[in-house]
C-alpha cells in the first residue's frame, strides 16, 4: 500500500505518454499518406522516437516500483526462501508427510531436529505463560461433538467459498484465484488504465469482506478460469473447513476435529471458576492439535490442515479490565500499527506500550498486558524485533462482538504474517454456550452489603387477552413483555387514569385496545446479595508452526567456507530453542580423546543438555559446518585429555575449560543464565 | 485363574453334596408315601438336615472363594476406586468432556493439575528415552490418508465385533456381552454343574480369539439378549474402529485419524536411517495424539475414544539383536510372567533381567533392555514394583509375524491392566510399506569385502512360447519364472541332454512340453559389495493416559485429620509427577508475612518451581489437607521474615530454612537431586 501513490503517478504518467506516442504516429502516417515532405516527414518520426523513449523510461520505473514491491524483489525474497526451506528439508526439520505415497498438500511432519524446536517453544511458552502467570492449563479431545460447535458458530459460519472446476472437479479458492488475478494485473499489466487500476486496488482491499455473489460476478467480470485447465469455473459456494467424522459406531452421532482449541475451554468454565476459588480474574490455556481441511493449501508451514495451537483464554470483570502487572510491561517500545496509521497509507511505528493504553489506542490494560508479553515471549525465542509488529484489525475484520483485535505480524518471504492473534472477544463465547446449553456460565460478585433494586414486573393475563383477542393474544403477550421501563410506566399511567390504551403490536401491524384487567405493572423493590454476570474473555492464540517457520526465516544466513569456495548455512537459533545444544568432536581419531568425549557426553546428559557426539574422523571443519546447519550453539573440541575447547556458533570464538567444569558451563550459557559475552571473560581464549 | 483348582473341588464338592440332599430327600417321601414307621422317618429327616447343613457349609466356602476373587473383594475395590475417582473429579484431575452438553462417552479433559502431572510424565519420558538413547523424535499429524492404513492393514483388520439391539438399535461389543455372561454365572451361579463350569471357564480363555460366527453362536446358545431392554441381538459383525473423515474438498479422498502414531514413523524410515548417517540400530519415538471410536467405552480413563500414546520403534539388524546398554539393565529383578507360568496356572515371579534373556524366556537382549528401561521409567514415575508384572503373550495372542511380546501390566482396581506392550514386530511393517508404496525401506551393510554370489538367471522366450502355446504362454512364463533353484538345474539338464521336458503348470493344470529354444537357464557369478535387508523393529508403545490413571490409584491413601473425626485424601506423587511442587502459605494473616510469601513466590518462580501460593486466612491445617489432596510434595508456611518452614506431605516432618535459602532448597528435592531424608539432616527440625 505503502508505495502506491508514486505508483499511481507513473501509471497515468505512462498512459499520457503512450497517448502521445499513438497521437504522433497517426501524425506520422498521415504525413505519408498526403504525400508530405520528406523533410517534414523525418521531423515528426524523429518527434515519435523521442516520444517512444520517454514512454519507455517511465515504464522502466515502473517496472523497477513494482518489482520491489514483489517482483523482482520477490525474486530475491524466493531464492532466500528456497535456501532456507532446501536446508529444513535436507536436513530434516520438516518434511511432506507421507512421501512415500506422494503426500498430502498441507500435512507436514516435523524430523528430529524440528520436533526439538517445536518442543523447546512450546516448553518456554508454558514457562512463559502458564507458570509465570498462574495460569489454569487444561487438555481437552480435539473429537468435538456437533452440539459444541454448533453453539459456536463453527458449523454454520467456518468455511471458504469455494469455485469447482466445472469439467475436471478440481477446486480452488475463489478469493485466491481473485487475488492471484489482481496481482498479477498490478505485477504485469503496464498498460492498465488509471480507473482500472483503481479499481483492481479496491478490490483486493476489500476481497475478505466479499460475498459469494459478489465474487462470483468479479470472476466472470475479469473471465477468471481455472488456473489448471482453463476451463470454466462454477459459482462460488460455501465450503465447511472442519473435518467432519462419526462418533460411536450408530453413525447417528456427527462431530467435527477441532478447529481451535478454545472452546473446551469455554465449556469448562464453570469447574474452572470453582476451581480458582470463584474469583476473576484468570485465565485458562491449553496447547493442542486443530485441524482445518483447507481447500487448497500453499504455503508450506504456513497454511496447513493440521498444527498446533496454544491458546490463553484470560476471564475478567467487563466492568474492570485493568491488569496488576500492566507496569512490568509498560515501558516496553516495539512497532504498531494502529487502525489510524493504517488507514493513513503510513507505516507501523515504535509505540510505547503504555502509551497506547492511556491513548485509548488499545483498547484496555489486559489487552495491553498480553501485547506485552506476546512481544517478549516471541523476541526471547528470536524473532527479529524489526520484523515483528502489532496489527489492529480494521474495524469491518473484527467480528461484531469484539472490542478490540491485535495480531502480532511477523514479516518473512511470504509478506506479512499473522502468528499470534490477541483479541478481546467479550462475554460473547460464554453466552453462546449458556444458551445452546442451559448452564448459566456466569462469574458473580458479592456486595459488601446488600442493595436495594427496583423491578419492573409485567404480567399480561392471558385469560383476559385470550377473550379478547382470541388467536392473536400470543403475540400481543409477546409485545407487552417486550415494552422499555418508559413504555410500561406510561401504560400503567393511562390503565390507572383511563382504564384503557392503544397499544402498537409490530408484529400484528395494527394497534389494539389494551383494558385494566388484561396486564397487571407494578414495581417491586428487592435486595440483590450479588451481581451475577458473564465475564468477558481475552484470547491470545498462539499459531505454534507459523511462529516456528518465521524463526527459521529469522536465524537463517550463510557465510563463506574457510577456503572462501563454498557459502555455508547457518540457523542462529538463541540456546533456548536450539534442537541441540551442543556437539562433542574428538579433534582427530584417537583412543583416548574418544575416551574423554563419552565421559563429557555422560555429563552432559547428566546434566540434562541436549547433544550429539560425532567420532566419525571427518575435518573439523566439516563438522561444525554440519553442525552450524541446525543451529547447534556450542562445539565441545576435544584436543586433550584434561581440558577442551568450547567454540560459539556465531563469532566462531573458542574459549578453553577443564573436563570437570564443561558440562556446567555449557548448562550456564544454554540455559540462558549467562551469555557467552560473559563467559568469555572468566576462560582463557583459544585460537585455533 | 489362580484360585481355580480349589473352586473347581468345592464345585464338584457341592455338586456331591447337592445330589445326596437331592436323593435323601427323595428318601423320606418315598418313606411317607409308603407310611413307614415315624422313627425311621424321623431319622431319615434328620439325616437330611445333616447333609443339609454339609452343603450350605461347601456353598458357604464357595461363596467365600469367589467373593475373594472378584466378588466381595470387587466390593472393596470399587469403594477404593469411587473414593479415588471422586477426589480426582472434583480436583479436577479431570472431567468427562462436553459436561454441559452431557458429555461423550470416552472422551475426557485433563484439568489443571491432571495437565500437569500428563506434562511431567511426558516430559520424564523425553528425558529418559529420547534424551538418554538419543533417539531421533517426529511429529506426525493425526490426519491420514487411506491408502497409509490400507498398507498397514488397519482399513481391513482394525475391528471389534459388534451386536445391535434389534428393536432400538443400541450397539455393544459382542465379546464384552457374552465376557459379562460368563463372569457372572462364575460369581452368582453356586449350582452350576462341572461340566458347565468347565465349558465357561474355556470360554473365558479363548475369548479374544473367537470368530464371528463362534460368538454369535455362543450368544444364541446362552440366551444373551441386550443388556438395557432384554431385546434379541443381531448376530455380530464386525465394526472399524477408526475415525473416519475425508481430506480436501473433493470428497473423494478418505481419510482417519490415525489409530496409532507408529506408521508416521514407518513412512519416513528412509529420510530417518539417511539421517541417522545410515547406520543400524537406532530409534526413532513419537508422542502424539491417537483415536478409536470405541463401540461403547467403559473403566474411566482405561478405555477411551481419544488418548495420547508415546511409542518408540527401534530398527535393528535382524541377524544382531544384542544391545550395547543390555549390562546397564542386566541385574534388575522384578515380576516377570512368562508365557509358561501362564499355561501352569502360575503367579508371576522375580525373576533376573539377564537371566531371562541368557534362558531364552526373552527372546533378545534389545526386546530385554526396553522391559529393563520400562520397569525403571514406571517405577520412576511412583508406579509400585509389586503391582506391576511384565506378561509375555501367548503365542496364540500375538500377530503371526511378532517374534515375541511382552506387556507391562498394572493392578488396579480393574485388575492388570496393560499400560506398556513392547514387541518384537520382526520386518512386517516396513515390508507392508515397500509393497505398497514401491519405496524400498531397506537397510545397507557394506561388505569388507566383495563377496562372489551366484545367481540363478531364468528367460523365458516369449516370442518362442507364444508361437508353441499362444493363448497360454504369459502363465507358461509365470510358472517358468517361478521355478526353484531345483527345479531350474533339473530342466536345464534335461534340456541339455534330452532337448525337451515335460512341465507341469499348476494354473493351467495340465503339463506342457517344454523345447530348448524356449527357455534359457544359466548361472551367473556376481560381486556383491553390500548386504540388503529390511530391518527388524523392537517396539515399545505406552498409554500414557493408562499409566496416569494407575499412578493415581497407586499414589492415593487416606489418614485420620487431627482431630481424627475425619478421613483425608492424600496422593504421594513423586515430586518429578506432582503437578504442583509446592506451596507458599503465611502463617496467619499478616501484611508482612504477606510481603515475604510474595518474595519467596518469586524466587520459586525464577528457579522454574510451579507453587501456588495462599493468603486466604483458612486454618494452616485445612490448607494443608487442601494440598495434600492434590499431592503437592512440599509446603512453604512463612511464620517469620526471616526464615521459613518446609513441610513434608507423607513424613509431615518439618524443617526450618532462610527466606534465601528456600527456593533452591525446594528445586533440590523437587528435581530429585536430593531426598527429603537428606535434606532433613542439614536442616534443624521444627516441630509444629
Amino acid at each position: 500500500m505503502e508505495a502506491s501513490a508514486s505508483e499511481e503517478t507513473l501509471r497515468g504518467n505512462l498512459a499520457e505518454k503512450r497517448a502521445a506516442v499513438d497521437a504522433q504516429a497517426e501524425a506520422v502516417r498521415k504525413l505519408k499518406a498526403e504525400g508530405a515532405e520528406n523533410s517534414d516527414i523525418n521531423a515528426a518520426v524523429d518527434t515519435l522516437k523521442a516520444l517512444k523513449v520517454e514512454a519507455s523510461a517511465v515504464a522502466r520505473r515502473l517496472q523497477a516500483i513494482l518489482s520491489s514491491n514483489g517482483g523482482g524483489g520477490a525474486t530475491d525474497r524466493e531464492a532466500f526462501r528456497q535456501a532456507v526451506v532446501n536446508t529444513l528439508e535436507r536436513r530434516l526439520f520438516y518434511v511432506a508427510s507421507f512421501k512415500i505415497y506422494r503426500g498430502v498438500a498441507g500435512l507436514y511432519d516435523y524430523g528430529p531436529p524440528g520436533c526439538a524446536v517445536k518442543a523447546n517453544v512450546l516448553a518456554f511458552w508454558r514457562q512463559h505463560f502458564v507458570l509465570e502467570e498462574n495460569m489454569l492449563e487444561v487438555d481437552c479431545p480435539c473429537v468435538t461433538p456437533e452440539i459444541v460447535l454448533k453453539a459456536s458458530g463453527h458449523v454454520e459460519k467456518f468455511t471458504d467459498l469455494m469455485v469447482k472446476d466445472e469439467k475436471t472437479g478440481t477446486c480452488y479458492r475463489a478469493d485466491h484465484l481473485l487475488k492471484d488475478y489482481c496481482k498479477d494485473k498490478l505485477e504485469k499489466d503496464l498498460s492498465l488504465s488509471t480507473e482500472k487500476f483503481t479499481e483492481i486496488k479496491h478490490v483486493l482491499a476489500v476481497l475478505d469482506d466479499l460475498s459469494a455473489e459478489e465474487l462470483g460476478t468479479k470472476l466472470k467480470e475479469y473471465g477468471i478460469t481455472a488456473p489448471d485447465t482453463k476451463n470454466p469455473l462454477s459459482d462460488p459456494y460455501p465450503f465447511n473447513l472442519m473435518f467432519q467424522t462419526s462418533i460411536g459406531p450408530s453413525g447417528l452421532s456427527p462431530g467435527y476435529m477441532r478447529p481451535e482449541t478454545a472452546q473446551g475451554i469455554f465449556v469448562n468454565f464453570k469447574d474452572l471458576y470453582y476451581y480458582n476459588g470463584n474469583r476473576l480474574p484468570f485465565a485458562a490455556a491449553q496447547i493442542g492439535q486443530a485441524f482445518r481441511n483447507e481447500i487448497s493449501p500453499r504455503q508450506g508451514l504456513l497454511r496447513v490442515r493440521e498444527f498446533t495451537l496454544a491458546e490463553i483464554e484470560h476471564f475478567v470483570d467487563p466492568k474492570d479490565k485493568s491488569h496488576a502487572k500492566f507496569v512490568d510491561v509498560a515501558d516496553l517500545e516495539f512497532l504498531m500499527f494502529p487502525r489510524e496509521l493504517q488507514l493513513a497509507g503510513e507505516l507501523a511505528k515504535p509505540m510505547v506500550l503504555g502509551e497506547t493504553v492511556w491513548k485509548g489506542i488499545v483498547n484496555n490494560e489486559t489487552l495491553g498486558y498480553f501485547i506485552g508479553r506476546v512481544y517478549l515471549f516471541l523476541t526471547h525465542l528470536g524473532i527479529d524485533k524489526e520484523r515483528l509488529r502489532f496489527r489492529q484489525h480494521l474495524l469491518n475484520e473484527m467480528a461484531h462482538y469484539a472490542v478490540d483485535c491485535w495480531d502480532a505480524e511477523i514479516e518473512c518471504s511470504y509478506g506479512w504474517i499473522e502468528c499470534v492473534g490477541i483479541a478481546d472477544r467479550s462475554a460473547y463465547d460464554l453466552r453462546a454456550h449458556t444458551e445452546k446449553s442451559g448452564v448459566p456460565l456466569v462469574a458473580h460478585e458479592k456486595y459488601s452489603e446488600p442493595i436495594e433494586v427496583e423491578k419492573l414486573l409485567i404480567t399480561p393475563s392471558k385469560k383476559e387477552l385470550g377473550l379478547a383477542f382470541k388467536g392473536n393474544q400470543k403475540m400481543i403477550t409477546e409485545a407487552l413483555e417486550a415494552m422499555t421501563e418508559a413504555e410500561a410506566l406510561e401504560m400503567k399511567a393511562a390503565l390507572e387514569s383511563k382504564g384503557e390504551i392503544e397499544f402498537q403490536v409490530c408484529n400484528l401491524g395494527k394497534s389494539v385496545s389494551i383494558k385494566k384487567n388484561m396486564v397487571s405493572i407494578s414495581i417491586e423493590k428487592k435486595k440483590e446479595h450479588q451481581r451475577v454476570f458473564t465475564p468477558s474473555v481475552i484470547e491470545p492464540s498462539f499459531g505454534i508452526g507459523r511462529i516456528i517457520y518465521c524463526l527459521f526465516e529469522h536465524c537463517f544466513y550463510t557465510r563463506p567456507s574457510k577456503s572462501e569456495d563454498e557459502q555455508l548455512n547457518v540457523f542462529r537459533f538463541p540456546p533456548l530453542v536450539a534442537p541441540i545444544k551442543c556437539t562433542v568432536f574428538p579433534l582427530i581419531k584417537n583412543e583416548k580423546f574418544d575416551e574423554t568425549a563419552k565421559i563429557i557426553s555422560k555429563s552432559l546428559t547428566a546434566a540434562g543438555i541436549s547433544h550429539i557426539i560425532d567420532i566419525t574422523g571427518t575435518s573439523i571443519g566439516k563438522r561444525y559446518a554440519r553442525t552450524d546447519e541446525i543451529g547447534v550453539p556450542f562445539a565441545i573440541t576435544v584436543d586433550s585429555t584434561t581440558s577442551v575447547t568450547i567454540r560459539d556458533r556465531d563469532s566462531k570464538d573458542q574459549i578453553r575449560v577443564s573436563i570437570d567444569e564443561v558440562a556446567l558451563v555449557v548448562k550456564e550459557v544454554a540455559d540462558g543464565q549467562s551469555t557467552w559475552a560473559d563467559i568469555m571473560w572468566r576462560f582463557p581464549t583459544h585460537s585455533a
